[in-house]
């Protein structure tokens, strides 16, 4: 199992920085972070760009976490890809198949988020996209879809682990924080997924979530995610299954790339 | 925590008594099964009755497990309350005023079933029916919601767990076998709903799915529910729960009643 | 093409005296008015009860405006009958089967609201319900389904006017007060409704929407009332509709009884 | 109001000539065809590409028809622009921000069709970057929803129609072949449509629809989409509006390049 903590965008050089070594010390494998956001509204904050791709790369020196960050546009890719480990497709591009298609010819690992309302035929149909063009590293990412329910802000839908494990062999994780939108709830919601068979969790940490541009509603701090770490262990361990050590994803990633 | 397990439907004396025997033999500690069952089609099955609630007290008497069954119609209460040890409000029924204020009225423990398109605010307003007319002992059931996905029968919706624990101190338990639809996908889901913090589990088994009345692609048979109670009990002690001992189990009841 | 009108709940004598006349002016054929109300929460406005529907058979008697009013419980339909032309069930009752079994053998016609979150099937099969104790004088309701939009209460489904049409024979109506849960868009969806082919329309008015009990939001001033019944009037006669004029209705109801 | 009418893809010259002058024929304004097709699966007829945007000129030439096509990435807005008279932005592509940013570069009128479960809010905010790059000329498109009926492909939501016309001065069109999924129904959400208040519509029209590469179950043929646009006529002058005549729409195309 695979953990992926970080800042839903990244802000400033300290602040990833700070993330990172805090996320690292916790047990996490690779560092999330978006220099590019997808944002509903035009006029909020829309990332630092190519900056913020720096700023990742050197949280990355500095703490040997691997880089997970997001992709928007096909023109993007060869950029991003100087900088990344793994390649983020976000939920509303999902049936972007221009950059499903880039991302398919790319080397690089892509994590592939589960549209908002896109069934699971439909996002196995999306990764067959990247798959057609070449690329074989695909991982599937449950992140809550859009209901009726208001009291939080998507759906995680607990059913996608199973069913999608039983349809494909791609690696499957969940984004609790996403699919809850509360704090509170996310390490119930962590500790399902991993119950229920998830090969990873991508989790928002934020030292300061209370200043996040983005997200901070859903953003553990550091000790509630060392907290959700230990949890997540147990919960791993009673279905047997282990954390990935640091030599293996070392190995693993070697063998990726 | 609690395990409620049985038929969807009491088909026959020998179905209810094999199965309550397999379940208790298991680990469950309460015994579930449909007397007046609520169909869509006027055509299908409806139930055995009063018959169905005969063979229900002659499966307690003959394994000490209690009776949870379903109540459909405020004059069902005084029948039904005779043989059962709690009332089931169905998902159907959820927001049955009447209903809800005849089981209100009563004395036995009420399992209420969250409407397959009721928001957590209704489910907790349902709830305050049956608090509002005396009766304290309420106990609400997440049971899958109606999404725009059709891989499943329904969406389980894991983060109500966490939720409605945050919003009520009334016990919280899950129904995998109506929210996955799919015997294959029941013990995941059932594991998740432990790790997430739910109070107890209610389960479909039947020991001839292939022939059940109703639900029988969703029922497990018994020896993959007893593969289902060593998980989940493993799980739960991973989150520092456990499941009801059959002492403390008759303690509490007592206290109940 | 038939219009029913009138006001959520029945407040008062002269409330529903004043709102029946000004229905009646602008060319309402039924009057609508709930004695018994169905409330999420049990410390809402329970309505008025059996003083509400005398109020309304006085209304009738003023106006000669038949009365649809709804029924909550098996039990309640006698008493009900006494005061009512049409038996109205509503959404959150559509699959409880006790209370369509009891108005399926009264004699008065069924004004059958279809669930938040049923199918256009689940609701074929409730009318099936009462058809099949014996009452075929099944009118079926569509008002607005629960969806993901917030921007209105529910979604008018269109669609299910010429669905319904192709599947049933059964007569249906819209209700664009529910099916939008706001004043201002109750007329445009109801003109979208004639257009389609419904078959009547049923619409919540009140003298005084700001001081309304329950709905108020969602209700037409007289006034608007009448604005809505000749723009709607315009649109039947541009489909090859008509409204349905006094003296056919009463030639109906005749038969209807 | 304007009617905008064509196959779902080009598929042949002669294919999209016919189509054109059939639909010119019965009273469309502008012809709809896609050459770039957004697929679920990879495996999937993907369009014609340029060979279907040169078809598309052909068409436009011999009927004078104005064309609408989809752009599904920010490489193809030039190509595309030099054959079309409208971008038009798929469902799919919806809050594909660089494709917004592309085209709300471009001179050209761009029709932006509602994600099938974006927001009304969301969809504001997606035109909003249209806007925000410089191009005033967005259409907005209601296209169905996705919901959990499956008796239909999608579920209008006619509500939106005078939302967003509350809420926006931008033209509002209808979508009704996907917004049902079968012709059958396509002829009563027209009318509905125009009824609440639609500025058009966008209707799938194809001379052999059961050999149809894309959507043929919801295309009409030539003779139901001249019946549509009679009954659509008749609908649009109940409610005070008109369709445009030929020479207005000659004049608002040369004001609008």
């Amino acid at each position: 199992m695979v953990l992926i903590a970080g800042p839903c965008s990244v802000e400033s050089r300290q602040q990833i920085l700070d993330i990172a070594q805090a996320v690292r010390a916790s047990g996490a494998h690779l560092l999330r972070g978006g220099a590019f956001k997808p944002r509903t509204s035009p006029y909020s904050f829309q990332g630092l760009g190519e900056q913020g791709l720096e700023y990742l790369a050197e949280a990355r020196a500095k703490t040997g976490l691997g880089v997970v960050t997001e992709v928007m546009a096909p023109e993007q890719v060869p950029l991003v890809s100087q900088y990344a480990d793994m390649l983020q497709v976000g939920a509303r591009n999902m049936q972007n198949y221009a950059l499903l298609h880039a991302v398919g010819e790319s080397q690089l690992p892509v994590l592939l988020k589960r549209g908002m309302s896109a069934s699971m035929d439909e996002l196995l149909m999306a990764a067959e996209y990247v798959l057609s063009h070449g690329n074989r590293k695909v991982v599937l990412c449950e992140r809550g879809i859009r209901t009726f329910e208001t009291a939080t802000r998507n759906t995680t839908d607990i059913n996608a682990i199973p069913v999608l494990k039983s349809l494909t062999h791609l690696p499957v994780i969940l984004d609790p924080s996403h699919s809850t939108g509360h704090w509170e709830y996310v390490n119930a919601v962590a500790r399902a997924a991993v119950a229920a068979g998830a090969d990873g969790l991508i989790v928002e940490v934020h030292t300061r979530p209370q200043e996040a541009l983005s997200d901070g509603g859903q953003s553990l701090k550091p000790e509630r995610f060392a907290e959700m770490v230990g949890q997540v262990r147990a919960v791993a361990e009673a279905v047997g299954r282990k954390l990935l050590s640091d030599e293996a994803l070392v190995l693993k990633e070697k063998a990726l790339r």
